[in-house]
């Protein structure tokens, strides 16, 4: 992998996240299924969030936060993404550039504001998300830059990407730039619900665009319509190259043509709240392979990433990620 | 005290905390003094915001953190300062009234925008403040609204209402009908060069308007220009009917007319970010105090609601206050 400029070119949907601590009664009056991500309107954004506790603003999005984590792994790492020209905007381009990414995408200028999920975060450290898209259903195909992608090792796109109608046109265009370059291509699959809403469409696109594909357990099992783990992992060979498959605090299982990786991960002391769990495994597990690691370093890799972030309030690392994989792995 | 709506009243900057963990090289580079607060104007906040490493952000300000608190700790409180009517403002609005405090003060259609404060919480779990006061500078005493002030046991004021030309005459009347109603007011000297910069007007204050005092070591003998702090003890006896001051780990000192009441505070297993810990400490004191509970007791809960805060990132509670009482005290 020579002559790249970016180890991995993240596309996402660009949302500022409201952090707030919530009793399992809160997930119930507002009829909420624990654990899965929730699309709402503007309209249904304003009437939930005075019905929140008081919370925590802190830059998210599952492609930005994986991007991030490369960045503080050492990587070179570049990301696409809508905001607006607004507050929360503003504070979403300096949490990304400050960490190290280059963001390039232009904010705009009108419609809806920045992008907000509420991530209600209960005793149990489980999160339960609420979105509201906002300015990210204004990012398309014109918002992909095609020097990144073609200069990039990996281009890494969410699933989420397929809510905005828009977004998925700008994900097609990407993933045809990158392999058009010899890149490769990589894919979480963001939520079970998510990959309800689009199996069709993600079953194609793991059977003839994705080189990388990262999913947990549930995510995997919806995407093969079986309540089967075995079933499912077995039916994913033969589609990706490469699926990265976490298991929460059983580890990850790398899944490719002839093997079955499995890797534990390190015990975590106190998990505060998994929110970017899955996000900051792609982020480990991508910054090794770009590193040329192999398969079962760069799962452990993912392992030790999301154990950092789950074991603070918020998706974005608290600190160093390189630091901590040299004072692990020495 | 009967008849009365609040509890406590408080009137304070209304600021968004932008929380970042920096290394001691950051201050140096910026040229701060630990553990102080320095006030800045709009181009040096988007200048320094640029230097920032990846934020958090937070509601703060010191009053509405007291008030907070004391909504937290279980007591009626009310919240008088200035936001725009901007995203941030409307974040600060929803995380005091999501607490359980009134707060009533129209935000500014236009003009400044919602204050920030750029929080730098260094290894050592110090907290050093940038300021910008922006909104904040709108806030006068037409804001003052007469009917609460009247009809709340104390209200409470931080001197950095000092810094905003226009809130000094807020203070005064608000503090004005407060006596005139037979209430109580609560002053919070805030920060050593603070009070540098206010320190006749504080003196006049502590001498004739101010009943309850709230300071820490560096800030009491900022007051009385000395570097003794036995001195400054006794010097503010025959002030304030009540000083009560923090001393960090040491826990605090109330000193009335003709008593000095010392007491500890319990350890806490791990400092994370010293924000909002005198904040916290008025909260518990004031809310005891507005219980009718003994000095020694006001104190003792003023010592649990600081150890609260100081053992997460952010000036707010992280919990409930009143279960964390509960629990501690029975």
């Amino acid at each position: 992998m020579t002559d790249i400029r970016y180890h991995v070119a993240g596309i996402g949907n660009a949302i500022v996240d409201v952090l707030v601590h919530a009793e399992d009664g809160l997930l119930t009056r507002l009829g909420l299924d624990k654990g899965v991500m929730t699309l709402i309107d503007g309209a249904q954004a304003e009437r939930i969030y005075e019905s929140l506790p008081p919370g925590m603003e802190c830059s998210g999005g599952s492609a930005a936060n994986t991007i991030v984590g490369i960045a503080s792994l050492g990587g070179r790492a570049a990301y696409m993404g809508k905001v607006k020209d607004d507050q929360l905007g503003r504070v979403f381009r300096h949490d990304i550039a400050s960490a190290g990414a280059s963001f390039q995408t232009a904010a705009a200028a009108e419609g809806p504001a920045t992008a907000r999920c509420f991530v209600l975060v209960t005793p149990d450290a489980q999160r339960t998300m609420l979105t509201y898209l906002g300015a990210c259903t204004e990012f398309g195909p014109g918002d992909v830059d095609e020097a990144v992608i073609a200069n990039a090792a990996v281009t890494y796109l969410e699933g989420y990407l397929y809510d905005p109608p828009l977004a998925k046109q700008a994900f097609l265009k990407a993933a045809g730039i990158a392999h058009e370059a010899g890149r490769l291509v990589s894919l979480s699959l963001s939520d079970p619900f998510c990959v309800s809403r689009h199996r069709a469409e993600f079953m194609d696109l793991v059977s003839g665009h994705v080189d990388i594909l990262f999913a947990n357990d549930a995510e995997i099992m919806a995407l093969f319509e079986t309540d089967d783990f075995d079933e499912a992992l077995r039916r994913v060979r033969g589609h990706a190259a490469v699926a990265a498959v976490t298991r929460g605090a059983k580890g990850s299982l790398v899944v490719t043509d002839d093997d079955v990786i499995v890797v534990a991960c390190d015990p975590v002391a106190h998990v505060v709240d998994t929110t970017g769990a899955g996000d900051l495994y792609a982020a480990g597990f991508l910054h090794g392979f770009t590193q040329g690691r192999d398969l079962a370093a760069c799962a452990r890799l993912g392992g030790i990433a999301a154990g950092e972030i789950i074991s603070h309030i918020g998706a974005r690392p608290a600190q160093s990620l390189a630091a901590l994989v040299a004072a692990k792995l020495g």
